[in-house]
């Protein structure tokens, strides 16, 4: 089944938006998890099975496992969701871009060593840099739209044709990149008039939507200005808001406690207008 | 020693602007590598001894180990490298960009777990994003600028504050990025045009080159445009057309061959005008 598929009926089954950054920093586990042969995979897996019937997709950063050399456990965490929640879809978070001889072995990389269902990919060298990630027709492409940083302006907001370079990807994207049909955006959720635009341009083009939690990005907002008509098309992802909810051996509670927080605070958005 | 400082010891030491790509493509490897246990790294290795007096630096594409799960291989080749021949500075190619928070653990990655001594990475995301990159003074950070692919001009091209995106990002690398003086770009072989635009912008500033060789860059024509006043400031890199010069057991002196071929080339149109 396409991503675009099983994110589909992962947002229908669940009832959920909410998308959880798998993230781990090590220094926070508690001591129960520390003490483990493989501490990220195990506190991956007490994460996972608190939340995964609240959640639309699993997304873990692989900044995260290759500054700790935990590759294997980044291997080992998406097995675990695939084998044990096969119905949540895993979105790789790893920003990759370069020409399309290298391209092609980032996809492998991805799609194939690490088997998500999705990967973020950023357009910086063009369409060439995209097409070996968007050949994989039932995988999902995440383009870097408008970032959730400060810095997002810096190159993002620069005018081109008449318009501001995000929007200009934004365009790209829905006349041309997506032939294949899983061509997918980011947007911060600390940007809602930003989001207000692309929606505007892309129809009902799925955004993953990182930013709220601990950078602030405000639920309400984002919502109304990045749902579709149908009150759906986001991937609303929160990382250390859920993963450090609570530093005791009571993380896994406290987890499912945020998730489900914030899928009912963004449920109550969707059918409001 | 610093980045920069070690890079122009090399260019001197070995008369040589010449950087070998390492980029492993195991289906081309002979025989008697692929028999071996670390058969990347024995390659890699090889390819090291024969031709490390006719460099400037070496720069593996993290992403040829990544599809391959290789990662202990990279590390082993550039320890060797390290140990080796120390005077030969490493040039991480893995194009990183994410948000602070996130740029982090990817420097972490690239600076500490690889140790290279500089990194390549793209500015889609804007300053915030490159700074802990640029928080190591002491390794290069080598920014996407006009890139070697056909698809550069998609977005490279487009038109902000009346100039091509590329020459805003060789604006802000002159004027704003490169406080701790540790700031390089990336420009391709095969724009010689724009790669005069930017020598002309940025001033001395070292540019990394890809795409002579397998890609098609010509070499008097790329060199013309993009060396500084005193013949010199270009790495420039090629993989393919040197890595698999023979596919047989002397694929160690034939990278030999072409890389000092390489070198000739080069020097040739350094100090002509």
């Amino acid at each position: 089944m396409a991503f675009i598929d099983r994110l589909n009926r992962a947002w229908k089954t669940n009832d959920s938006l909410v998308c959880v950054g798998l993230d781990p920093d090590p220094s926070r586990f508690p001591e129960s998890i520390e003490e483990k042969d493989e501490p990220i995979l195990e506190f991956n897996k007490a994460i996972i099975d608190a939340t995964h019937d609240l959640v639309c997709a699993y997304k873990p950063q692989i900044a995260h496992y290759s500054a700790e050399s935990a590759e294997s456990q980044l291997e080992g965490t998406i097995a675990y969701i695939k084998s044990t929640y096969p119905e949540v879809p895993v979105i790789l978070d790893a920003k990759r871009g370069d020409i399309g001889s290298t391209a092609a072995m980032y996809a492998t990389e991805v799609f194939e060593r690490y088997a998500a269902d999705a990967a973020t990919v950023n357009p910086y060298l063009g369409f060439d840099s995209l097409q070996p990630f968007l050949n994989y027709k039932d995988r999902g492409v995440i383009v870097l739209c408008r970032t959730s940083n400060a810095g997002a302006a810096d190159l993002q907001d620069l005018p081109v044709d008449g318009m501001p370079l995000y929007e200009k990807i934004a365009t790209l994207a829905a006349q041309k990149w997506n032939s294949n049909g899983n061509c997918l955006l980011v947007v911060g959720a600390t940007w809602p008039a930003q989001m207000a635009r692309i929606r505007s341009i892309v129809g009902d083009m799925p955004l993953l939507v990182p930013g709220v939690g601990a950078q602030g990005g405000d639920v309400g907002k984002l919502v109304q200005a990045g749902k579709t008509r149908s009150g759906s098309g986001l991937i609303v992802s929160s990382s250390r808001a859920i993963l450090y909810a609570s530093n005791g051996e009571d993380f896994a509670e406290a987890a499912r406690r945020e998730t489900e927080k914030l899928r009912v605070q963004i449920n109550q958005y969707r059918s409001a207008v």
